[in-house]
């Protein structure tokens, strides 16, 4: 498998953001990749960074938005992995995944199952919790275990998509720092943030990519004063050992991943095996008092 | 929470090595330890580097290992984690935990739930899988979620046990590399070992306990050449940041633990409360068809 990751800012208009991903998806389809992804609401600006009931507007594109991406899928043959902001019906919005197959079909959505909610990131305002579970979506590349973002942080989905046949996780994601954060909290929360995604490749035996947005958004409301995205798109293989990882700054990469050692991993750490599925009844419940 | 953590080797036989951990027990006392750790089956050798019916006799000691370690809780007035191969019947035994408090009562036990079996740890020869669950352990300081080695890997017992209300997660271990890997090989394994642990500190907000042995054992059954245990051990705060990480040699070392800093985190990262408890059916299966 052969994918492309594009890490990008927000150009300060839609159009423009979407002009420079489309220079970036020719490259990487020049340099090879056969499945691109992108990041978490990658056509615009980061909008949950408040509340704000003019932004469901942003919305309204949603049909017209999976019409562009399938023309593009078509026209650069790729798989591609879309990040949409899904009107469903009046009022019902959902943070959606929409992968396109290199003919330009809809290959299968994935709507954000955990929605993430503190201050510069109300997700809860904006999003329904999606109702269509982890389901791998098939494609001509592979089964894609695609996740959102607040997702990477929940062992369970990682699980489940894997338990499922998934080939491979992907987290297209917005993740970012507060300037007013000290240096060594930044370090902690990005350390932490790639270690639990490292850790879903290690327990299931799957590789993993993440591809987060660089630059930084202000917030309007003037709530807080913005976010600085991190960037560090990364792929760990499936042993959870790096492929690549990316800066804090814009850029795009291919990278090769040998679905072929999840096999040989999973021969010498069998986890698969030696679950205790009799005693896992406590996950699914709230807190067990 | 003050925790000492002993990591050791095997001194050839059970009394040197006992006698050894006695040492560093009475030291880790005198720097104000009110946890101690052993590590996994920290008495003796590490027996299931073969299968042989002969080292069934390692566990007759098990009701005169509980009279003498009560003993030392007492006489040092700790809480001790113990980690001990229990007969409960002819051809019935367990890899278990045993915890006293600081009166030498015992406080409570786990057995090892999941159970690993690969050339040179042929546990499941050994031991019957835990029929405990996972019951974090009341004592006079804090409720330890105890878990053992192969645990590690799977992020539904560390969950369930935080689920219930650990305040800490503990892991007795006995992990090591073969000599015949190449370096590369053995840095993925640590490196994955470690972070799959941070990550429970990371997916739970609460501090992580790792115990490993040293040294290398040799196996006499000539299958393999034998064991080098890679040590490591470390704590991990609720942030999965690193308190303390030991070397690859004999060491004995005390910490402190911030368990305030649990709710301090929980608050910024709530996963918690954003679990989709109604979506993770699929965990109780073997896979997903």
């Amino acid at each position: 498998m052969r994918v492309g990751l594009v890490q990008q800012r927000f150009y300060g208009t839609k159009e423009l953001t979407i002009e420079a991903s489309l220079k970036s998806i020719k490259k990487l389809k020049k340099d090879k990749a056969d499945l691109i992804v992108l990041q978490e609401l990658h056509q615009d600006r980061y909008f949950c960074i408040n509340e704000n009931v003019d932004s469901f507007d942003l919305a309204d594109d949603y049909e017209s938005d999976l019409v562009f991406w399938s023309k593009v899928a078509k026209e650069e043959k790729i798989v591609l992995v879309t990040s949409l902001f899904e009107k469903r019906a009046a009022g019902l919005y959902h943070n959606t995944v929409v992968v396109f197959e290199k003919d330009g079909a809809i290959a299968g959505k994935y709507r954000k199952m955990h929605i993430p909610d503190d201050p510069g990131f109300y997700e809860k305002f904006y999003f329904t919790p999606g109702d269509l579970g982890y389901e791998p979506i098939e494609t001509s590349v592979g089964k894609l275990g695609v996740l959102i973002c607040w997702d990477q942080w929940f062992p369970e989905a990682a699980r489940v998509m894997s338990l499922k046949g998934a080939d491979v996780l992907i987290y297209p994601t917005a993740i970012g720092w507060f300037d007013e954060d000290s240096e060594e909290e930044k370090k902690r929360q990005l350390d932490a943030w790639i270690t639990i995604q490292r850790s879903h490749a290690i327990a299931n035996g799957i590789p993993v990519i993440s591809v987060n947005r660089v630059g930084k958004e202000l917030d309007d409301a003037k709530v807080i004063d913005g976010i600085s995205f991190w960037g560090n798109s990364f792929v760990v293989d499936s042993q959870g050992a790096f492929i690549f990882r990316a800066s804090v700054s814009e850029e795009e990469m291919v990278v090769n991943i040998d679905l072929k050692k999840s096999e040989e991993i999973r021969r010498i750490w069998p986890f698969f095996r030696d679950r205790r599925i009799d005693s896992y009844e406590g996950l699914l419940k709230r807190y067990i008092d």
